[in-house]
């Protein structure tokens, strides 16, 4: 028994029928010259993704947060400074994981459900510009936030690094790394870009290269040290590394064609379409919606749940009543809102419809 | 284009066809609780082919090298003392993980090909009895070396844990993590388990569960700490750490169940049976096998070239002309030897009959 969901939560959301298909490709090994050939082409596609031309992209074996933990990890030596924007859930574990890998944090906060302001990130920099890098996650999955990330171009003028979260932005909204002067940029596979979690796209600056190159002390995490990661994949020869699974970069490379294919600006589009038609259609059925208007993600909205209907008992009776998923709320939605993706393969009109015609059933 | 090998490698090797079909199937939430049903189904499934009645027994997602810093990461502090086994790569490894965690090592070495000495590293032990693991590799996938274990369970009797790696030994050969007292323990799916790689098995007894509850310092992996992963599987209600993928958990899940299906002694039985009938049929090729005799382990078999034959063109032809994987030689068998697996599903007679079939049309 394996029920059949519709993933309308945070993410993962359900995959590309491409994406799926591939999963069950015959194995590689790891160090196969065709498998390092599809990674390769793996990683032109993430640049075209990311909008970038960093040679340093890859797909980290791990989920997201395992790219979260690679970048910190490998770009923060014990004792050093992060600036780290706070505005939500996935803000406060950038200040975690950087803090376990021995950093010292400067939060810059904002309340949860409203956007990060720039310029006190660039402030909090002037003040401190010993600080190794700025960390911002791009669009807030606890919250449906967006953040601005392009005035934090200013900090390529400085010797401070900008990291960036776009684990739920890429390939739902524009990301625009070199535009935006990004040195370190993670995503997540299992969202907007439509294929099974499990794999961390990353990709570096080449001052982020050099700032790994240049360090004291070697990065605490083996399995997540990205120069090691590097050298396996782009190594000449390759330096084996780790098992890398070619059924999930398998899978990942064909999600990633068949968004190609239909184009950044279409993919975009509709993430923006059926986003709106959520965002409008919530209040009509008693949401109040949580984000700061003219900041809401397209692809991720939360919102708080009509007076009267418990959390749980809902998202119980929408998950066994019609099969589908949403997420549960985090910080002052915990136990008081709903986290509703529209993400990738999910990004269009019928599973809008399908989750706003079986609303009326599970409100009452 | 996509080759379909017969993978004869150090792994990954050609999974089940069951943990291939189980790839497919719709992707679940990672909170879900059909999801978290199949997590206990599989960790009750691993207890089996562990030999243990560890409570703490989850899949870590990464590979086999995110099992082996999970527990180093989990299990030591900044400045303690490790004392490791070194017979080959992965023992290597465990060292360096070890340090890059902020641990003291205290290599125990033999020379590659030979057996550890269990006494010498009880020796160690009772030398320094600060220590606070002694770590040992079962199965050395870079010299087919089987460490003898059992005597170690000695180190119940002091306060010092044991860390076990089966990376490439768990499926193939006989595992007893109660019986031999091992504390804890990491594995990897691609190679006797049958299934891809991406996921580590992991089981720690009390004594190393509540080593982590009583730690002074946090763990500088949050992505590894392995009682957060304790929290989200089996935490009432589960507390959210990453998205887990259901894909990969669904498909080691069929894995197992096909192996225990057919039963551990069948699955042991038929692994000695294919490894001895290749380890009497590489010499009459000119092979010479590199582990000591009495300690070769049957699903892994390192050995010297024969005479005059190019380890790079011979790989090639065998991949290229036959479609058979086979691994390059690491440490004194870089660039003169070969190891060759015959794993799970590969553990059967057509897998080794091919590679033997094949072996004189590329070694001329």
């Amino acid at each position: 028994m394996h029920s059949d969901r519709l993933l309308l939560g945070p993410g993962p959301s359900n995959p590309y029928p491409e994406a799926i298909e591939a999963l069950s490709r015959p194995v590689l090994g790891h160090l196969d010259p065709e498998f390092l050939a599809l990674v390769a082409e793996t990683a032109h596609r993430l640049r075209t993704v990311f909008g970038t031309r960093n040679r340093l992209t890859l797909p980290v074996s791990g989920t997201g947060s395992a790219g979260m933990e690679a970048c910190l990890a490998s770009l923060l030596e014990p004792g050093e400074l992060a600036i780290v924007g706070v505005n939500g859930y996935f803000g406060e574990r950038l200040c975690e994981v950087a803090r376990r890998v021995g950093a010292h944090v400067q939060p810059v906060p904002a309340p949860w459900g409203q956007t990060l302001d720039p310029q006190a990130l660039l402030d909090a920099q002037r003040q401190t510009p010993q600080a190794r890098l700025v960390a911002v996650v791009h669009a807030e999955t606890s919250t449906g936030v967006r953040n601005e990330i392009a005035p934090l171009r200013a900090l390529q003028d400085t010797d401070t690094l900008l990291l960036l979260d776009t684990v739920t932005s890429l390939g739902g909204i524009p990301v625009e790394v070199d535009t935006w002067g990004v040195d370190a940029c993670y995503s997540a596979t299992q969202k907007c870009l439509g294929a099974p979690s499990g794999i961390a796209p990353v990709t570096l600056s080449d001052r982020a290269v050099a700032r790994i190159r240049d360090r004291h002390a070697p990065v605490c995490s083996f399995y997540q040290d990205l120069s090691l990661l590097d050298a396996y994949y782009q190594g000449d020869p390759p330096r084996y590394h780790h098992t890398a699974s070619s059924t999930l970069i398998s899978s990942v490379h064909a999600g990633l064609g068949r968004l190609l294919q239909e184009g950044l600006p279409a993919v975009w589009e509709r993430h923006a379409r059926v986003g709106e038609q959520l965002q409008a259609a919530l209040p009509e059925h008693g949401f109040v919606l949580f984000a700061e208007p003219g900041h809401r993600l397209p692809q991720l909205t939360a919102a708080r749940l009509p007076e009267g209907v418990g959390d749980t008992a809902a998202r119980k009776a929408l998950r066994e009543d019609f099969g589908i998923e949403v997420g549960s709320g985090l910080g002052p939605l915990a136990g008081t809102g709903w986290r509703i993706g529209l993400m990738g393969h999910n990004a269009h009109p019928r599973p809008l419809t399908t989750f706003l015609a079986a609303l009326p059933a599970i409100l009452t």
